[in-house]
């Protein structure tokens, strides 16, 4: 709730166009749009400075599609991720306002393409072929955020010579996504080369004692390189989304 | 085993009325209904105020099924948890007597609509709309033993407003379930903003370092606002139990 | 901030008798007492029932009697928990107004002997002697918060009939705190047992593979009686206070 | 290898029965019957007392009935665990021969009914419904060694006097096996109530915070009662094996 | 409780001895000594077969100073485990009663020389030097409750030779205690070799990943060798007291 | 390696400057400060944006001062973290040119008071009074680097309206760092609460089942808010650095 | 990079056969072959001394049929693992070029049979039948690298006299691999027995408490006998590999 | 035991040198030295390649001269590991035959500068300051086992440029042993710039979620380069003697 629409609380109340009840009302909380199994924040954009995220896993597909509708309704741009063929079917009715991409499983508004300012360039790396999928739900995200991105994809540690090969492009950027599974070393690597802020992102990709991805989580938590955070196990929509926060004009 | 069953015994063996083996056998144990696979405790209604419930996972259809004969034959209200497609089917052709519940899913007697008094208001609040399922065991679990129930729905702590535009509301309860997945910051939040105690349940909504529930376990275990407890993840029934236990008239 | 504490600043605006600027700081947030280190709740207890309690652990000997100061200065009711020696000493020559009690670990308010109703009793038993400091900071927050209490102790499921022998006195109270380390069965027994909520607080008590009371909470969320709920390892304040809230009349 | 045969190898020798090769080669190892993947120890019976067990899971169907067949072949009692439906689909031509027991997943040799002694005496009890088929693991192992079981199914601590009504038939036992998930209570209350040694098994019965039997197996290694020892999650093999060794006469 | 006391109230109120009050505060539970701080089982050695032990981890001297004082009161034998020179200093001047050892850190009655015999023998076995201290606790333990014990130390895998050597001996044993650290194969080498029961102790001897022991535990709980079972981490009195039931004469 | 140094020792080569063997030399390696024990990036300045600080932690008093005297020498600016009593003596007769800091346990150049632009604003935000020195270390890093530092103490999400009465002023900060022990759920409400990127920083604050602060990594990696990621448990380094970089003007 | 391309590099700018944007671009990283979605290094073979290897697990079918066109295109040797059907059938129609191997689920170049010398001989030793695949695994890898290799299966310690029957010819190998799941007690075992380097693979059979061969993993690591060193759990390949390396002449 | 010494026990029974109980006897194990609480293995340096090493943790200093002691007496070379002051000072008098090492912490024979061959060499690499005294265990035991050692110190990969400025040295070993803490990536990165075997002791230097150099062993454990094995952490003296194994001469 902002300081403005306090500010004309009490002037209507003042000036008599609100009664006390109302008043009382308007202090309640802020506007949400009600669908009983889900209550959309239609204005996070104005609050935040982003769009409301759909997380759809755990969401069956109707309900997806409700949330969806909603949004459109109020004339919010839409982002879904972890969407899964069910989803897709849902708004599949959709995909002339809606792009369905099955790599990032992301669903998002059809937009035209305006790329992001050199500024606000974000380089989204990964390790291995297997992290694919979470570095585009990073890139995407970071895209529908404003962002401009470049991918660098496959350049683990244990070539080092790939990474180094790329480095000149990546040290380009304004903020930089790391992603790997495994043991994750790139992150370190990679704080240790550039200096804009790295957000690393460990992936599940691996076996054995990698744990679902907490051997690479634990190893990039106690990087050696500064510069370096940390988001959740396959959060390449996390890591997509803060890119874009820091690396958008003020 | 009450005094008033001990002092007939004593009185009824002093009488006459009953010979050792048989006074001595009285001792052996409480009445149960024993099913070979099933120890049925068709007097805990009696004991600790609250009929036997009937936990299905794990269970044959067929084990369920001979376990609901039994408690109906017994008169005793039926609530059976984690049911699934086997076990609903298997107690297909008692919809007449049964509630088959495939959101919360549990199967319960049908009862007359007799709303809980409001001195027994239980509020279940869930942070999103993952956690329908296991906010729905509670309240359903919570009804069965008499309480009413005021569902609060998708109010997480990621946009606050949501939470506080509803909290009046919550307030009016004489104990709050709160569950949630992902990190379960709405238990301590909740546990800040009402004076009620209040059930953490922490689900397993969530992914990656979430760890089947894990995170939000121990967040709520280790939350600082005094006044939250806790079950385990996923325990809907366990919290909806307890919250009736607590708001029953004394 | 409450409903006539709203109510009163928009009069006020509406009168004149507050100017904009004032009426908008008074949004700012609820009186709170800054000491610069603590940012104290004085009105906690008109808000939630109970005083603000102070947690010693990782506060230095001065931060704790600054704290203690503040709040005596308000009339606030003290209860500071976690207090060692050099805690202890801080406030050493407030004795006249403070109990120092070296078993539980606290430090309160110097109250005349007023026992709690019998109506708010609660029964707070242990497994073995080595979960009485636990028990007693349980015990000691109750009836701080106004209720009467009923100690068991040492009456673990190794030797069963302890446990049965005292079980009638365990079952007047509305309440029971169940403290046990170890494999901490003590509160799946007790929630057979008695038909009033069981809080269980698992200790660290133990050795080996208790991981530091780990094996006791695991067991403790996963009891098979219904009506437990649970509060972090070594937790008696949390348990105490939410027996207490319980306990309450209404 | 024993004393007698190595005497014998010597005797052999010095009378020139064994040249000198034959000799080494005799201390290379014990007869095994070796299948390529499989090195099997036929003289096992004859050296810890108990015939080798075969362990199907991670085993084709091919491979079991292959070992199944070395084994009668060498007049070997049959015992088999862990078999799914490839396993008993591979062996059912052997049905004459064997038992095919789907509760139990063994596989055994078909033998007159001859119950082992009183003095053989194994209780097997547990805590639920669910852990009845660890439990059959453990009763058929048992008697596959020769004891004589007595089943207790279904008598946790949720409610005690189920427990408490049968302690005495569980007295009689020579050892107890108890097998329990959850918070596995059952066998520090047993521990307690038994002079006998129990055997503890914990299982993977539960949910969320029981981490797939993990709560029970921590619970069951700090059970407060002495008497206890406890095997692997499901190992009901290996309780009923040790069951079987330590009540057998000597 | 036993039938022959249930009788004898039966009895004593049919005769009219007992009036109804006394008989049902007979009912209340087994004598216990009450000191407060603990609930003694006076009744233990008759009941379970073996006296009650003391615990003194987590008691202070003075707590344990008047548990002796009580049980030797009562004419019990005397067993207190994990002392440390406070309580060895508090029972200092019982010397002549009581034996005071600083390897087991066990405090026990003084008895005459009387070997337990040939029958009860308990082999106890150590991987390496540094186990034994547990192992003297499990030695010491299993005397107490009559059985002669064999001692057998650092005889670890890394040097298969040195446990071979001396096998012979171990085999005679009824049970076999096997006390290691590290990675505990000790247990399973044992299991394989001979055909008595054997109880796995594993101890918190190790660094790094042994996890103050959970490396051992784990190891000895997934043994391949049948006829294994293991008690928690460094708990000799459990794998004693365990052995000394199992090689009792019946 | 920069391209210019490239382009110069080719240059310098082509010309004749340079023979082969010192052109060859020219690439093995950066200019390193080689102190046998460390070796010293002296140019990580130049190359990364912020000077090579020295990690206390693990090395002796004498390393630590031989390593301030190299960078003194060099003229790099100071910054060590994690300093104890040792390391403060080791340093002491520089105080005219150091900053000994015992409350963030740091050591850095005494420089003028410049205070960072209002563009370079970081709000460091702490749950409770024990996270102090973690957000300290934090507060000076950020300093260090060229930051503006608003500091907002003890206002944790158990009394929220503590940390709303304040959002108005952390809401003007570039970046927020979130410090937080327990239940860390400060990381989640101020991810909601602002538009900033949130770096948050678990703290080791807390007992029992907080695991050292593992409950507060893993809620912190689980929020359900964006814009959120996480440096190491009491990390305030990382987190202060990063903080800068992001802030920094471009 | 090496020595003589970088002199190469520089001869050619000096010789003027190289202008300045080519030498500096000439520094930009080793070759690699760039598919987008990987980036092979096919210089490997000449960098470490054996070729790329192609990790299957997580790349979809087309992926692989990409890289294994590539790499045969540049005459490099084929060793792709985790192979699985979809694999096979992507390579089905090179089965001319390529070998399908279902046990040990690679895919690799049909070379002559060329076998390795005695000197590189290499043994790999299972404990049970289920180890087999992870043993082929590193079987294959060996073979693939120019090791000889000798094959041990189920010599497990629980019939330790399989393992000694088999030790003499073990003990040729240059190097041994010892691959068990459960308890993982083979490696300390053999270490224990044998005077070359073991390398350990835990693998992942087992139940319960291995906890996805956590237990093996461990107790490999814990081994009391020197001269082990361990890999990822079901890391067949990684042991293969570096038994190779450690084997090949110098 | 090896073919030699049967043959001459045959033989010697055949000549009638031995007795039957004398030749029954010599089979009874390998000899030792017995010294009650040890039993040393004074053959194993004859038997596995090189001596007996005593690990010095939990034993006592007494321990630890009686075993020095044993050792010279039977003329075998020393080395000691894991010593602390107490140690030192019990073998202080026989300086002039021992190295009392604080550093590694280590006890060996004086022995005369007789480096190791070049084809012997071994690199010992650290990430860090800190984790020299680990390097220095592994470097002292590969000396102590012939190994000649080129000490690489403080080249971690936060800044790349150092390691690389060494590599070409580490490059001429025969083995490589990585040590490094926090997120251990030095083993990857090594693993992927080197031909030779690397072993990688991850180290408990670090703090948080290192938890005690799990972290850095999971990476290590999980690296994506090819020819890395793994110690326990801190085993120093593990990754040394099997160095010494890999690069001494066949």
């Amino acid at each position: 709730m902002t300081k403005d629409r306090i500010t004309s609380i009490l002037e209507g109340y003042k000036a008599g166009a609100l009664d006390l009840p109302s008043a009382l009302d308007a202090f309640k909380g802020f506007p949400t749009t009600e669908l009983g199994y889900a209550s959309l924040d239609t204005q996070r954009e104005l609050r935040v400075g982003f769009p409301e995220v759909v997380y759809c896993a755990g969401k069956s597909p109707a309900q997806v599609r409700g949330i969806v509708d909603a949004l459109l309704d109020k004339g919010c741009a839409i982002l879904a991720t972890r969407a899964d063929e069910g989803h897709f079917a849902a708004v599949g009715d959709l995909e002339g306002k809606l792009v369905l991409d099955r790599v990032s499983r992301t669903i998002r508004s059809r937009r035209d393409p305006e790329a992001g300012s050199e500024r606000r360039l974000v380089a989204v790396v990964t390790a291995g072929t297997s992290d694919i999928p979470v570095a585009e739900e990073a890139a995407v995200t970071a895209e529908a955020c404003g962002a401009r991105v470049d991918r660098v994809f496959d350049v683990g540690v244990a070539g080092l010579h790939r990474l180094l090969g790329r480095i000149d492009g990546i040290r380009r950027a304004r903020v930089v996504v790391a992603v790997a599974g495994m043991e994750g070393a790139l992150a370190s690597v990679l704080g240790g080369l550039v200096s804009a802020p790295v957000i690393a992102v460990p992936t599940s990709v691996g076996y054995g004692a990698s744990f679902g991805g907490l051997a690479a989580l634990l190893a990039m938590l106690n990087g050696c390189a500064a510069g370096v955070s940390v988001v959740n196990i396959d959060n390449g929509f996390g890591a997509g989304y803060q890119a874009a926060i820091i690396a958008r004009d003020r």
